[in-house]
């Protein structure tokens, strides 16, 4: 019987599935190798707002001669209260070969792995997972550094509500990286070690600033924006505190002035737009590996 | 001078018309033939939420080899005041081949034909018809049974505001099929017969739920989910009864528990996610109908 | 250094220029010569709605075998603060050849250009620019006439928040057409002289209509729709009464009825449905232009 390869949690995937994943996408990057999906369709399924995941995604769908179908909740039978797994199992109906999902309900996939016969690959999952993401952070430092072993990262802000933050957490620790976490007491959750910004700042290999966001917090944020700023952000004076050759990370979108100074945005360290340009490498080699070995 | 192929109501084609099609289609499904439209281009204007019309439809036309434009009424012009005449007109002048729609106005294709010079598809009007939905419960019938004449129909559900309906009790009859209506009184219509479900149920070929239309009744329901689920669903004990090698259909989206059990959804006896496959060669076959004969 | 070849403001390229792109859209509607950009991707970024603009940019990026990506500010990181800058950098990055943007605010564009590596497409800004409608405008004039200068234009309605008047008054004037402006008091702005549609109408070669914006107006209209007709639409009589050989223009969507009589919008003098058409030709042309020497 065929396996289906989704891609919905990292922390499923060996070391070894995610090197070769990062492999894959590096010689992509370096324009050594190309790979074709042609004559295949994927169908883009976002019930969160997304910019750089959904159109780098669709970006590394045509790169790869895919079709694409881009779904909007908005305008679809979701509105007559059709479920996700209804739908889903629509798009497997009408032929096509896989789904990319962004939903907001945390491990929405766990009610569809078994039952649908097309792989599912999570653009992310409420404040659950996301792995794309993660490859295309751990690509940007590979490129870096050569190497992920005992490399020391800061991840700093909203750690509880980001699954980014969850994801890498995971998956860094496991490549044997020294992961440091900050964030203000409202973003912290239980079972990790907190640390302050201002100790670890000087020592990091890469500094990983999170999203403050905005819309989920409206009203419970005891910090003001400035306030924000001065205590988590990194600040253009932080920045120049930073070791030689030490990198900037964010994964975008990122607010300007509130965790991350708008001076520093484009500043030398920063590899914010190289993560951009990564995740299409990245997205192209997982659509790979799920789809290149389906029935034609 | 050109006829221009639209495809508006099932009851303006003729029988032949409708099996070639049916044919057509059948030959896509099984392999045995492959169509191309190259070069040309199509505009999918959807006036109301739709998975399954919208994405088949969607299919078919990369499957053609088709150039296509989603139109959205909520991004376009129609924001400004723009009828539908003038908006079709645009899409032609600006040099589509043919436009697909669906609007929620019965007859909406009334005032476009004769001064449209490209094949309309209708993707659904109001409550009067949807000719690709009805075609593609043909082909499923066909498939299962190798003719029409003489199978036992039972249609049960929201008769009175069902495009479906209407459109299949009119080409059913035409065919030679005996068509049994089943409806709560609200949903029954002047000039049709209605019988009781559990009466009919035994001696059915094919049972054909339709979905009750919350978004359209809210307020005005005398059943609950749950009394009309015990009337007039299928339920689990009913699917039982059902006779040797009858089948279940569903134009779908389908409210589990209400018109069909969920666990009838996907048993043995159901076409419906074949009713889905169905539809992407439907629509192929009649894109091709419309459009095989256009100036190159 | 490669010159990035943007297209905001008309007023900043030469007559030459002009004409050049004139002169390749020519030959596109008359079959005489075909562009090919394949293997290119586009984005196009719409903050406001529109149909003949986008849908027609849409067209000509297919016919140059462009892949398409549409961006959507609903369903986008813009709904979470992102800025345009921010947004356009993202699509940048994630490796997309050129943006078209249509968007609200005047000058938009200031803050991009000399920052974004990939051309820019002015689809629109607030009432500032329409570079590519006028293009369409000029095209189809020249098609008429063979010529610009001297030709006389009346240009009637809301000039104050009309892009495209103001686009075409500056270019129109520079190729040594002769302007006249007609306006009700309310859309009326200082710098220009103004006219009295009556006494000017026999005498024009292109009477050009603009829409009345009920979206922007509502409540601040001092006319009624039919009093609006009777004084400044080009009604039945008033078409009448054009000269030999001259023809009707409008940017659409037209209101019929009010800035034109219903049965002028399709009278022989209309050129409306063919400036959509050469819409087409002239975006190709644009694309042409600014995507022709991109790296390989």
């Amino acid at each position: 019987m065929k396996e289906i390869k989704h891609l919905t949690r990292l922390s499923d995937l060996t070391i070894d599935e995610i090197l070769e994943i990062l492999q894959v996408a590096n010689r992509l990057a370096n324009g050594e190798t190309t790979c074709s999906l042609s004559g295949g369709v994927v169908a883009n399924l976002f019930f969160e707002p997304s910019t750089r995941t959904q159109y780098s995604f669709l970006m590394a769908e045509q790169k790869l001669g895919l079709n694409t179908m881009d779904f909007s909740a908005q305008t679809s039978s979701v509105q007559k209260g059709e479920t996700l797994y209804d739908t889903v199992k629509t798009f497997e109906a009408i032929g096509v070969d896989a789904v990319v999902i962004r939903h907001p309900q945390n491990n929405y996939f766990d009610e569809l792995i078994g039952k649908i016969d097309i792989p599912i690959l999570n653009g992310g999952d409420g404040s659950g997972n996301h792995p794309t993401q993660s490859l295309l952070d751990l690509l940007t430092i590979y490129q870096e550094y050569g190497r992920f072993e005992g490399l020391k990262i800061a991840i700093v802000g909203d750690i509880a509500h980001s699954r980014v933050a969850h994801t890498n957490i995971e998956v860094m620790t496991r490549l044997g990286m020294d992961v440091h976490l900050v964030a203000p007491a409202q973003f912290q959750e239980p079972g990790y070690d907190w640390e302050e910004l201002d100790k670890v700042l000087e020592d990091m290999d890469i500094v990983m600033l999170l999203r403050v966001q905005h819309e989920r917090h409206d009203g419970i944020m005891v910090l003001t924006k400035d306030e924000y700023h001065q205590k988590y952000g990194l600040t253009v004076e932080r920045e120049k505190r930073m070791k030689e050759g030490a990198i900037i990370m964010h994964p975008a979108p990122f607010n300007r002035g509130v965790e991350i100074a708008d001076e520093v945005v484009e500043c030398n360290r920063s590899r914010i737009f190289k993560q951009m340009s990564n995740g299409v490498f990245i997205r192209m080699a997982c659509l790979h590996r799920s789809l290149k070995n389906k029935k034609n």
